[in-house]
């Protein structure tokens, strides 16, 4: 390896400023940071600061992406995104996504000012996890040229749209169509922790990912009447949330009778939700994921069906919203190749899987080649404030990312390639 | 009746009132008003200006309980209280407990200045729901000298205490024993809607309360372990909501093998409460209401105890805390025996009946004398919008609190009470 750099030393670097960026959370007590939060800003601001000394300007597009071109020898040549979001869930961790992107800086920084014969950009989606929306990659979506009208008036819980959030933020929903790629993109390239116990158990730090399982995430609501819990008797209620719980257990009970299946319900907002009121309404969310496409729909269609049924025997009305359903997305096989050599080379046996997780780099793969390396993640602990990773897989990704861009520097068949947009 | 008020004009005013009240609220899309949120202010600033011209001024107590005196004919004789609350749930109708409040305030209209031999205190407490804290009454809890330490220190989903509640209203939390009943007070009279479906299945629009059933209020938390949706194998889950969904199920089939028992979980929060997290946290409410306190608490510890083997066999633990458990408490058979004659002579046939619901009377009848005064309540619909009273029942329970004050003022039985506090 030609680089001057401590890598162990870069290592604890990139760990130090994953907490650091966890630092800027919406709440007090944990991380939450969602789509253009205020705390989003400090966020830009703390990676700006980073980038500087490497002379390379940081910018946020008007899908509220951090985006950062270090540029090529010729300033004119393609070049690969590198990156991941710098949302979070509520109550996080420190590196799911975030690791990607400061794994992106620090890849710059290994390169001491050297030039490649394509430019590198790094990337910082605004939204992947759809936490304040209820629809996820809002911000991969403008790279895609898919942050379009509907998605633009969805509203928050306080009433304000995706558009509206875009302005409170300082920037210009009209500009969102410059967001989109260009032809200079290359290809997209995400580093990320497993959030699973895969790799843990196989003893293997790092992992080329060859698709990415498909998924449906759903919005159910029941609909009762909400009365008096001290004077309704028993028998003349119209309990959404009553019916609600016997649908979350049938949900639970039917997805452990499918192999490879997950079905999960993470959310429950209950209206008016008052120790002495009878529910009136319950909204839940739904998140099925499956590799076979045709099994995830079919579940799906059966959980609702399931749900239905429950709704009629009670009284209570029910409907749903699908907020996403995305069908498994293979990533570039060139790319991925590419990628598991450059493991071997970091002295690594990698790991060929598929992610349970969806990720930016599904959406990034309608228009460019994407790839994806994984990171072991420790007791598959992740969307949690327990979620970590090991110094020395931090170091093995860095070294084995520093080997893929010298891989691709020489080649002319990546080189070549031009964006699929 | 000794009046040249036109009672069914006062009708029409006592509900206009009521609706406008409902207007000062948290929210802009229903009404909502717990205990001390700004919307409060303006509720005392509108009942204040109702009672300006008859002479009455109104002060806010260090428990933020309206407190306005229309003084006896010798301005040092005792005085019976009337009113009830003027906290909401959330999506609250307009009449749960301001109602009574504002009938009072008419009850002082129609003296037309006259004065009786004992004064009339109308009351409006500060909280009787316990949304914003999750304890009830914290209003009335303060006229009976409970309004204490622990109490003060309870905090809200805010994190703030109801101490530093009563001080950011610009109260003084010191001055609380100063709210407590005196020596003056003879008795409490409360006017409520019924929130049930008695007096309209039997077809009368006042009934007389001789007991109030005892409630037990909880907080149940089941404790699992937040995980990655899409990557955590059904098997291998600490999902804290499945568990609490089934237990919810057990609760309504539970309950419903039990006469005249009603259970209800009203509130559910889930941590983080993201689509695509497992949760690894629910907090739930639980209220149990039975005429028989032995069978209430019997029932409470078959389903705390059916909680617990949910959590064990799922990985998950279990707590509670008790926030209310209230015996029945029964009102005062003088008072009840009056309320009973002034039906009558106010030509309707009265019902006896027990409360389901708590209500401040129950509170205020551990120092003095406290009776009830039922409502029809359209469809047995409350804590609801559509929550409605009707304008002739209005009139008919303003008829009868002039019957009752005229009763009770030739009483010398009555006048004769002291304050057991």
């Amino acid at each position: 390896m030609q680089t001057t750099i401590d890598i162990a030393k870069l290592a604890e670097e990139v760990i130090a400023r994953c907490r650091k960026l966890a630092s800027f959370s919406e709440d007090t007590s944990g991380t939450r940071r969602t789509f253009l939060s205020a705390p989003m800003r400090d966020c830009h601001r703390e990676i700006g600061r980073w980038l500087e000394p490497l002379g390379v300007n940081a910018r946020v597009d008007a899908a509220g992406n951090l985006r950062a071109i270090y540029s090529a020898a010729d300033p004119g040549a393609p070049r690969l995104l590198v990156g991941s979001h710098l949302d979070t869930v509520p109550n996080a961790g420190a590196f799911d996504g975030i690791l990607g992107v400061v794994l992106a800086v620090a890849l710059l920084q290994v390169q001491q000012g050297r030039k490649l014969p394509y430019g590198i950009e790094v990337v910082g989606f605004s939204d992947e996890e759809g936490v304040r929306f209820g629809t996820p990659f809002i911000g991969s979506r403008a790279l895609v040229a898919r942050l379009d009208e509907e998605l633009l008036g969805q509203t928050d819980a306080q009433g304000v749209s995706v558009r509206k959030a875009i302005q409170d933020f300082g920037l210009n929903p009209c500009e969102i169509a410059q967001a989109s790629l260009d032809e200079g993109a290359l290809g997209f390239l995400e580093f990320h922790i497993e959030q699973g116990p895969v790799l843990e158990k196989l003893g293997k730090p790092l992992a080329v990912v060859e698709a990415i399982a498909g998924q449906s995430r759903l919005e159910v609501t029941f609909v009762g009447r909400a009365n008096h819990a001290g004077t309704t008797p028993m028998d003349l209620r119209q309990d959404a949330l009553a019916g609600a719980a016997e649908w979350i257990t049938d949900v639970e009970r039917i997805a452990r009778t499918v192999a490879g299946l997950v079905a999960t319900v993470g959310s429950v907002k209950v209206k008016p939700g008052a120790t002495n009121v009878i529910a009136g309404e319950v909204r839940l969310s739904l998140d099925v994921r499956h590799r076979a496409d045709d099994i995830r729909t079919r579940m799906v269609d059966e959980l609702i069906r399931h749900g239905e049924q429950i709704a009629e025997s009670r009284g209570l009305s029910m409907h749903q919203r699908v907020s996403l359903s995305q069908r498994e997305v293979p990533m570039d096989p060139f790319l991925a190749g590419q990628v598991e050599e450059a493991i071997r080379r970091a002295r690594c046996d990698p790991h060929r899987m598929v992610s349970g997780a969806g990720h930016d780099a599904m959406i990034l793969a309608e228009k460019i080649p994407a790839a994806m390396i994984f990171l072991r993640t420790p007791g598959g602990i992740s969307h949690n404030p327990m979620e970590s990773v090991g110094v020395e897989d931090v170091a093995k990704a860095i070294e084995c990312g520093i080997y893929l861009l010298d891989q691709l520097a020489s080649s002319s068949k990546f080189q070549s390639r031009t964006c699929r947009a």
